[in-house]
């Protein structure tokens, strides 16, 4: 079975789990676009409730936050993954590595302005505890609109 | 006409400006339910679509961050009005100061568990450009879930 | 034996390895003053080689995170201890807590002047994996200079 | 004149700023190597007296805090200086920026050890009042050992 098809079963679990078990995931309408070489790819539309003024049409800083936060969890999840070796997680979704965010890092560069947005992670590192990652926000201009730090507990 | 009474007034107009014009604090259902001596208190209730994880019931990281980055924001924005010594906004909301967040750290210390969940703010500095509040969510049992700092931008 | 006795038995180890073991502690003059219930007073005196900047006579940036940096991770070091209830460290040095530091925020509040400066720690959170304490930065005239968040990891 | 003339005269002033004029950065022996399209490269060499711990022999993790705050902070300034499209800044020295750091994070991902360091820094954003960078500091086998962040105010 190649690396190909593991990814394409890995994408469909990382899809299920982050669309449709994480409830607040759902209310904001962040979705997994895709997975590129184990980093995540994560996508929010605008919408009206998503608004942190309502003169300025920009997105909330709560929001920006939250998917820094769940692209930075993610990042990691799936750094601690690969480092495990174990990409052929199939029915054993029970077995998946458990991260809680330790603290996390948001800086607001630019007006959260934009149609859509999409977030990015790198693994800074992955210890044996703990993990690093950064996050950047993007909107559908390519301007970079939020960047952050997270760290994560592996347990 | 007394201090009170110009809290009053104060503390009607925040909370028109933060429940009523911010679409996302709408959309989280988070409330300013009293300022304490020019600090904020605000409240949030649990609900299901608030959760970050199906199995444990426990509030997304994203909602911790938007609470306290909001909390944070009021905080500064109250410490500037505070400074300014004019607590007679009155008609004149165009007038206010305009904060936005530059960086925020989150501190995710227990597990968001709870049916309502009240933030509070601390001044650390008002300057002339800069303002820096730390802020503390604790649970209806007072339990402390989560701390933050964030530093905001005066203009 | 008394708490107090075992505490100045665990003061004068804190204090042996603090200002004796840590060669950049004494580069900088870094002296534990004193333990005020488990937490950790740490007092560092002016000198022209810690300046930031030669016109302004300001303590350096990086001396102030050295300062904030040490006192989280000493008060990280005590309430671990504390928690586990084994106050009598003994002739067993080798057999304290390790920790690292995850990662640290430090703001800088307000210029770094003054003759000497005194930095405290408080305990946000002792976990089994990770702990988190907040820390502060006066000078001698009680005024807050720096303010700080620091993650540790326990092993 | 060319730009590279112009370079060469920016980097002897900035030299002569942060090698001479900021005594802590001479006390740790910090350097600015060279500007890379005016991103700073600062050197530190291991000295015993930087060290965190006797028996590990690592760098003290105020040192590192101390090189990427000073690394962040010249990044900004060159963003600044760069934005401003004023690079002939001869003998204008008083006309400089001034920046200062408002906060810093800074992540520990790896144990400070090596015979040399370097540091490096990138723009997220120079904004009129606020600019913002991201560090990281790699061992002389370009291990990452540190990453951070930092706001700086701009006056």
């Amino acid at each position: 079975m190649s690396i190909f098809v593991k990814n394409e079963e890995l994408f469909s679990i990382v899809q299920k789990i982050f669309n449709e078990k994480i409830p607040f995931n759902k209310t904001l309408g962040m979705q997994v676009e895709l997975l590129e070489d184990m980093r995540p790819v994560i996508r929010l539309e605008m919408r009206n409730d998503l608004v942190g003024h309502y003169l300025r049409g920009m997105l909330h800083g709560g929001v920006i936050a939250s998917i820094i936060d769940v692209t930075g969890g993610l990042t990691a999840f799936l750094g601690v993954l690969e480092k495990s070796g174990n990409l052929q997680i199939g029915e054993s979704m029970e077995l998946l590595p458990n991260l809680s965010t330790i603290d996390l890092r948001v800086d607001y560069l630019r007006p959260g302005l934009g149609h859509w947005f999409i977030a990015t992670g790198d693994v800074l590192r992955i210890g044996s505890k703990v993990a690093v990652t950064r996050i950047e926000l993007h909107n559908d201009e390519t301007i970079l609109i939020a960047a952050g730090t997270g760290s994560y507990v592996i347990s």
